[in-house]
């Protein structure tokens, strides 16, 4: 797998330091457990200069795991193997490692002493099957775990560097953050950082031709788009010997895509519609409420997702029903016997009926058929209107949305905020 | 890795068909994307008995898949290729799994005329990069792919059947539902099927010593318990020769789970609380609103995403501010100076106020303390009240709920479903 590192998008010129994410579990590859682990310690790698180079999740079968390490140990350099270290005759780990790296397993007497101590402590006796987690191959050395009874270690396997870490997430990223990090940092040539620039109402072809110069293989930093729930996230990653280039080197590039895609980009990183949009709001001292028809709710859960939203947000109205429409918001009976309920008209009345109720700068609506039942050939699922409601006057869109209930809900919501964006930040 | 099969709790007796899959990606082995393909597909293969025993994630090289798929066909029957088949020179698959066959690729006429159909349809020419999504490796047989341009196939390396799908989830699973379950449904040794007993208001731990003694290694049926978002789930898995018998195993296991764990079970399988709750509206005729604090709109939400909830829901209010309180569901002011917003008097007043003004049989409120700010020693993050009004008058319940913003929120959301859900079937 060696020479991955080696090839298309990997950067430029650094020696890279190769890694491999086994992952051990049966409920694992059965998929009755998603694995997060992997991801999160390529990620952490990342950081430090090590480049992942594949995933290998393995039942707890001793043979198959201790297979898995001898070859991940003679492909790559770093190798770390999470799960597998309980106290149970299915925790196999610690055995096929010490396969793997042809030495038996040695009891460690400080280790020992440690998990009765934890026993004690809990008012509990220590069952001898817990003996097993002082067991460690000979050579190794302990890693501490400070949340559970099971410690992990790290053992040569080959040439390379094999950590064991408990499969608990919690436990693994508090063991990772203690001690492995630092440890492996002196392994890593240089730094990996990727920054994402989020972008929001044109789609993933358009925004390829844009800026499609950028995203070139090869390059460094290396620009690529994924398409999540709607969003367009453009990951920007770069390769430096430290990490002030690194990030100078993805600022020049940053600056290209966002000045290319002009109100599209909406935030960077972790930023989301919502926690943007309420921090505009919350900046100007601006205040927003919600009507919700086919959003039933949503719309407010999002807003109110972020903390601090009380500073923007006081009140919402899911009006599902005709009846709600007219009684809590004040829509015409007229304009929804004329229009129906999913119509532009009865988007404007939701959102101005909603502003003046509220009392506040600003009201979003949304009304339309989210499936999967409701459709008409004449107004088919995915069929919503939005509006806002300023004191300006009021905006309005048609969306024809794809998917399931659930995706035109999210997409509907999301159409909403970026309205309220666009409108705040023009 | 095919030993695998014969480990642990891997089922009594029968030869198990075994299978791998392998996720093409390098934004997935660098953990910037989650892979929850492999997880999907190991699943699936389970209901049809057969049994992955590994997954593989590699980045964007052909040399590394070309190596991985040739490992893993000579150990199991059957691997599953997802990813790397669009139509960039990131996209390798094609290439590497036809060096692993040992075939070259050729372009196929039908294949390369439906590609330019599409683009034609939407108006846009092909670019020549699509044509590469015509070859296929020689001897493959396609698979259609009916919502994108990039057709999969399945082809033998050594004796394996290697299927290779799209990377997109929802294009995945289309082709899955569509042509690869029935055709490897014939490969499988037996049935391994896995059904859930879904648990909401009650400890894991107190769930275990309930049904400790049917969750022994080695059973079959095999029942675990997960954990997720506060709701356990209690995985029963049976291994049998046929479909009949496998489900019979579980009945029988089934009902006793219930029987023991009796209203703490509030489902089965991909139910959910409000889809429990909808259901259970909508069968007796009966409506609900609710008056939103500290869930923001979540509590609706959550049941309007049950399609149909418009016949057991009309309305919803978020009352986010003190003043929404009192001007949309009439809480007396005095209450709210004088127990607080976060306080059983004023969940009371909420839900009552909710239900009067929707003139539903239920009302649901909740007001509480999301955090992560907020909190004081004697109203900390976490507190909520959550309170339903109904005809018999209303009932409330003190919550201290542990976990960051979301987790308190949602689990605020799903109290207050189950509070309904308790009420009705009680």
């Amino acid at each position: 797998m060696k020479a991955v590192g080696s090839s298309g998008d990997a950067g430029q010129g650094l020696p890279r330091t190769s890694a491999v994410v086994i992952s051990v579990g049966t409920e694992l590859v059965r998929g009755e457990i998603l694995d997060t682990n992997a991801a999160y310690l390529s990620r952490e790698m990342a950081q430090i200069g090590i480049e992942t180079v594949g995933h290998v999740t393995v039942g707890d079968n001793r043979e198959a795991l201790a297979q898995a390490v001898s070859r991940a140990a003679s492909a790559c350099e770093v190798v770390i193997v999470t799960g597998g270290i309980g106290p149970t005759p299915d925790d196999i780990t610690r055995e096929a490692v010490a396969r793997a790296a042809g030495v038996e397993l040695v009891r460690d007497g400080a280790t020992l002493a440690h998990i009765e101590e934890i026993f004690t402590s809990r008012g509990r006796t220590m069952s001898p099957n817990n003996a097993v987690q002082a067991d460690f191959p000979r050579g190794a050395t302990i890693i501490a775990n400070p949340r559970g009874t099971a410690p992990g270690f790290r053992v040569k396997v080959a040439r390379a560097e094999v950590i064991v870490l408990p499969g608990v997430p919690i436990e693994m990223k508090m063991m990772w953050d203690q001690a492995v990090r630092d440890y492996l940092s002196t392994m890593g040539a240089g730094v990996l950082i990727t920054r994402t620039v989020n972008c929001f109402g044109r789609g993933e072809s358009d925004i390829s031709e844009a800026i499609g110069d950028l995203m070139q293989p090869g390059r460094n930093p290396l620009v690529g788009d994924t398409a999540e729930e709607g969003i367009i996230k453009i990951r920007i990653r770069a390769t430096a010997a430290t990490r002030t280039q690194a990030i100078d080197l993805i600022d020049r590039i940053k600056s290209q895509v966002k000045e290319r895609l002009g109100d599209t980009v909406f935030g960077e990183d972790s930023q989301t519609l919502e926690s943007v949009v309420v921090g505009a709001l919350l900046e100007r001292g601006l205040t927003v409420t919600v009507a919700e028809s086919c959003t039933g709710g949503l719309l407010a859960k999002r807003i109110t997702d972020i903390s601090g939203s009380s500073g923007c947000f006081t009140q919402g109205i899911v009006a599902y029903h005709n009846d709600a429409k007219v009684a809590l918001l004040g829509v015409a009976p007229g304009l929804l016997s004329e229009h129906g309920a999913v119509s532009d008209q009865v988007a404007r009345a939701m959102a101005e009926g909603a502003r003046v109720r509220a009392g506040s700068d600003f009201a979003l609506s949304t009304t339309g058929i989210a499936g999967p039942a409701g459709g008409t050939s004449l107004k088919p699922v995915g069929l919503v209107y939005i509006a806002l409601a300023s004191a300006d006057g009021t905006v309005s869109k048609r969306l024809q949305l794809r998917g399931k209930r659930a995706e035109v809900r999210d997409r509907a919501s999301k159409h909403a905020l970026n309205l309220l964006r666009l409108h705040i930040i023009g």
